[in-house]
C-alpha cells in the first residue's frame, strides 16, 4: 500500500493521460488505457490523479481489477476515494476485496459512508437490495418547488441521479410520490413540490426483487431510476438505468456463455487465466460426456440389430443431429420468451399445443428430404442400400418425424421445468438438450428400425 | 377507418382501464391490456381515449400491431396524434403501414413532422439515424443559462428528453457542446450557457453507425441521449437510453435465436403464425440436415472399417457429441467477446494460441473418461469390447483429444472468419458449429482407428 514503489513515476499520469491527439480524454478511454496496464503501474498512475477524476474512473464496472488496484494504493487515500465514490460501486468493490483488506478500509471511511455500504452488502447478490444506491434526492411533500430546486442544487454533486426526485413523509420516511426534474422546473416556484409530482401508482422495487425483474420494470416503464422501498414504503435506495443496463450486458453474457454449455466465466475471454478457463469449460464438458455415454449404452442395447444391418449405422450421426437441432431451436425460443415474460409458467401447455404440430411438420420435412437422398443415391448408383433400400427409406422418415418432435417437445418444455424447479431456465444449454435427444433419438431410431423392418433385414 | 363501426363501445376505454382496483394505471399497464384484445377492438378504446394518453401508448414499442390499430381509426384523429408523438416513432410506425395507408397519413401530417419522418425513413435500417429522434434540445452558444433554462420549460413537453442541451453554432448548426439539465440548473443565471458546458470531446454518432456500435457507446459513457452529427459536425437528432435499451433487447433475442440455430423471428413466440414459425425454423433445419448428410457419407465411406470392427461404431455418438460440445463452447465464448467488443478481429491469432491448449487438456480429460469406462465396463464384465479391448481404448482416448481440439479450434474461429467476411459473428450458431466438427469428427475418429487398430481389429 507505498505508492513509494514508484519514485520515478511522478508526473506520469499527466503524461499517460495527455498523450491522445485531441487533448482532452473522456472518462471511459481513461478506463480503457488504465485496463490494458499492470495492476501496480495502473493504480500508480490512479494515485497521482486529481481526486474527481480519479473518483470518476474508479466508478466505472468496466474497470478491470479496481479492488486490486485500490489495495496497491495509500488507505487513507483509497479511503477519501471512497467517500465520494457512489455507495453501491463501494459496496461491489468491497466484496471482490480479502477479508483483511476490507476491515481496513472500513475503519478508514467515513460514518455515514461506512454504514450505507455495510447495508448494501447485506442484501443477497443479484437483488434489488445489492445494485441499489442510497444517494438519492428526497424531499419532504411540504417543501415549495423552489425550496425543491434549491435542495436539488446544493446536492447536485453527491447524488448518483437528480432526475428523479422522491417525495417522502416526513415521519415515516414513506415513499409518497415521484416528480421528475423536467416537470419539476417547469413548475410554479411557490407551489407545494406535489403539483409537478407524477400522477398514478408509483413503480417502485422491493430490494429482494431479482436484478432481472428490476431491468424489466425500468424497460417497461421508460424510467431513468426505480425506487425500492421496504417495508411500509420506507424507501431504501434506487437502481439507475446505466446500473441496469451494465446488469443487463452481464446477464446477456451469462446467458449465451451456459447456453453455450459451460459455466459463466464472469471475466472478459482475455482476462482469465488458463486454469480459470479450463474449471469453467471441463465441468459441464465431463457431465455431458457422461451423459452421452448412455448413447454408448444404447447402441450396445442394440448391437444385434446393428450387426444385421450396418446400413442402418450410417444415419446415426445424421438422425441424432436432426433432435439435436430442432431442440435447440425450441429451447432458445422458450428461454428468450420466458426472459423476456412473454410467457409465463402457466403457458407451458399453450407451448405444448403448438410445438407437437410444428415438430411433426419440421420433421415430415427432414424425413422427405431424407427419403429423397436414399432414392437419389440408391438409384443413379452412388450407393447401395440393398435389396429393402425403399423400406430402408421409411425407417428414416419415420424416425426423424418421431425424432424432430421429440426435441421440439424436450426443448421447449425443458425451461419451463427448470423454472418450475426455481433454477435459470436460461441453464437450458443447447449441448444440454442435444444429449437428452441424442439418447432418445437412438431408441426412437431402433424402435422404429425393428417394425418397419422386422422380418426383411432385421 | 371509421370508428362508428363500434357504436356500442362509447366510454368503454374509461371502463376498461379503471376496472383496475388501484384506480390509477400506467400507461405501460395499458399498453399490455390493449395487447391482449384484437386489433380492432384495441383501436376502437384507443380512438376514445384523451389525446395525451393515446400518444404515451402510441409512443411504446411495445404495443403490438400499432400500424394496424391506426390503420383502423379515422385519419384526422391519426394525423393528430402522430404529430404529437415522438419522430422516431412515427418513422417507425410508417415503416409498417402499406405503401397506400402511408401516403394517404402524410398528406394529413403537419409539414414539419412530415419532413423530419421522411428523413429518418431516408436512413438504412438498424443505423444511428433510423433509430434517432429529432426532437432534441438545442441553444445558441450566445445564450444564458436563464434564458437556456426559459427555454427548456417552454419547449420541455415537445422533446423527448430534456436532460441533455446541445450548444449548436447559430450560423452552421455545427455541435459545439453538451450541457446536461442537472450542470444547467447548479449554472449562475446570467453566466453564458457555455460555463456549465462539459469539458473535453463530446462523445457523438455518425448517422451511419450501426446501433450496436451507437448501444456501445451510450453504455461506455453512461449518457442518457447520444448526439448524432452529420457532415461538418451538423448537428441531426439525439439516440436516448430508452431506445437503445430497445435495441439491446431486440439484438439479444435475435443473437439467442441465432445462436439456437434459426432465423430471428422478429415477434414474440405468441404472436407468430404456424406458418410463419414453420418458416423461421424449417430453412436452417433443412440446411443444417443438408450438412449431416455429409456424416452418411463419411460413414459410408468407412464402411469396411465398420463391418470389421462394429464395436467402433458404439463410441460414435459420444465421440461426435463431444466435438460439437467444445464447439459451442468455444463459439459462444468468442461470439460475446466480439459483440461486447473485448476481442478484436486482429485479436484471432490470441485466440488461437489459447484454444490450442485449452482443447488438448480437454480433449484429454474426456479421453481419460472415456478410456476409464471401458476398462470398467471391460472388467466388471458389463461389456465385452473384445480381446483387443486395450487398443480401443486408446483409440478413443486419441480420437477424443483430435475431435475436442478441432472443435474448440473451429468454434472459435468461425465468428472471426464471419466478422472478416463482413457476416455477423452471432450467425455462427451451436447446431451450425457441431454440424461442421460431426463430419471432421468422424474422418478423425476412423483415421485415428485405423492408425492404432490396424493388424489387429481392422
Amino acid at each position: 500500500m507505498n505508492i513509494n514503489r514508484f519514485p520515478l513515476r511522478a508526473g506520469h499520469a499527466a503524461r499517460f493521460f495527455t498523450s491522445d491527439s485531441l487533448g482532452a480524454i473522456t472518462t471511459a478511454e481513461r478506463v480503457e488505457r488504465l485496463n490494458a496496464l499492470e495492476i501496480p503501474e495502473a493504480a500508480a498512475i490512479l494515485a497521482t490523479l486529481p481526486q474527481q477524476k480519479a473518483v470518476c474512473i474508479l466508478g466505472r464496472p468496466e474497470l478491470h481489477n479496481a479492488a486490486a488496484m485500490l489495495t496497491e494504493m495509500p488507505s487513507e487515500q483509497v479511503a477519501r476515494l471512497l467517500n465520494a465514490t457512489a455507495n453501491d460501486r463501494v459496496a461491489d468493490l468491497f466484496q471482490e476485496m480479502s477479508e483483511g483488506a476490507r476491515a481496513h478500509l472500513f475503519s478508514k471511511l467515513d460514518g455515514a459512508t461506512c454504514l450505507a455500504v455495510q447495508h448494501l452488502m447485506g442484501y443477497p447478490p443479484r437483488t434489488a437490495g445489492s445494485i441499489m444506491t442510497t444517494e438519492f434526492v428526497s424531499v419532504p411533500a411540504t417543501w415549495t418547488v423552489e425550496q425543491t430546486l434549491e435542495h436539488v442544487r446544493k446536492v447536485e454533486r453527491s447524488r448518483e441521479t437528480i432526475y428523479a426526485i422522491y417525495i417522502l413523509d416526513p415521519a415515516t420516511h414513506a415513499l409518497t410520490s415521484v416528480v421528475t426534474l423536467r416537470r419539476l422546473i417547469t413548475g410554479e416556484p411557490h407551489e407545494k413540490v406535489s403539483s409537478v409530482a407524477q400522477n398514478g401508482g408509483i413503480v417502485r422495487a422491493d430490494p429482494l426483487m431479482s436484478q432481472e425483474d428490476v431491468a424489466r420494470l425500468i424497460r417497461k416503464h421508460d424510467l431513468l431510476a426505480l425506487p425500492v422501498v421496504g417495508e411500509n414504503e420506507h424507501m431504501l435506495g434506487i437502481v439507475t438505468v446505466d446500473d441496469v443496463i451494465d446488469t443487463m450486458i452481464a446477464d446477456q453474457t451469462e446467458d449465451a456463455q451456459k447456453f453455450g454449455g459451460m459455466e459463466a466465466l464472469g471475466k472478459p475471454y482475455m482476462a482469465i487465466g488458463f486454469a480459470g478457463m479450463l474449471r469453467k469449460r471441463a465441468g459441464w464438458l465431463c457431465a455431458l460426456f457422461l451423459g452421452e455415454m448412455l448413447t454408448a449404452s444404447a447402441m450396445q442395447h442394440f448391437e444385434g440389430e446393428i450387426e444385421k444391418a450396418i446400413v442402418l449405422t450410417l444415419f446415426v450421426p445424421l438422425i441424432m443431429s436432426s433432435g439435436g437441432n430442432s431442440g435447440s431451436q425450441a429451447t432458445s425460443l422458450i428461454i428468450r420468451a420466458l426472459a423476456l415474460g412473454e410467457l409465463k409458467l402457466s403457458d407451458w401447455w399453450r407451448v405444448l399445443l403448438r410445438e407437437l404440430p410444428t415438430g411433426i411438420v419440421l420433421g415430415a420435412i427432414l424425413g422427405a428430404v431424407g427419403f429423397a437422398r436414399i432414392i437419389l443415391w440408391q438409384n443413379i448408383g452412388l450407393y447401395d442400400y440393398g435389396e429393402h433400400w425403399i423400406l430402408v427409406g421409411w425407417t428414416i422418415f419415420a424416425a426423424l418425424i418421431g425424432i424432430v418432435t421429440f426435441g421440439s417437445l424436450a426443448g421447449s418444455m425443458l425451461p419451463f421445468l427448470l423454472q418450475r424447479l426455481r433454477l435459470d431456465p436460461a441453464s437450458a444449454s443447447a449441448p444440454f438438450v442435444a444429449t437428452l435427444v441424442d439418447v432418445t433419438g437412438l431408441v426412437i431410431y431402433f424402435s422404429v428400425a425393428l417394425l418397419i423392418l422386422s422380418g426383411t433385414l432385421l
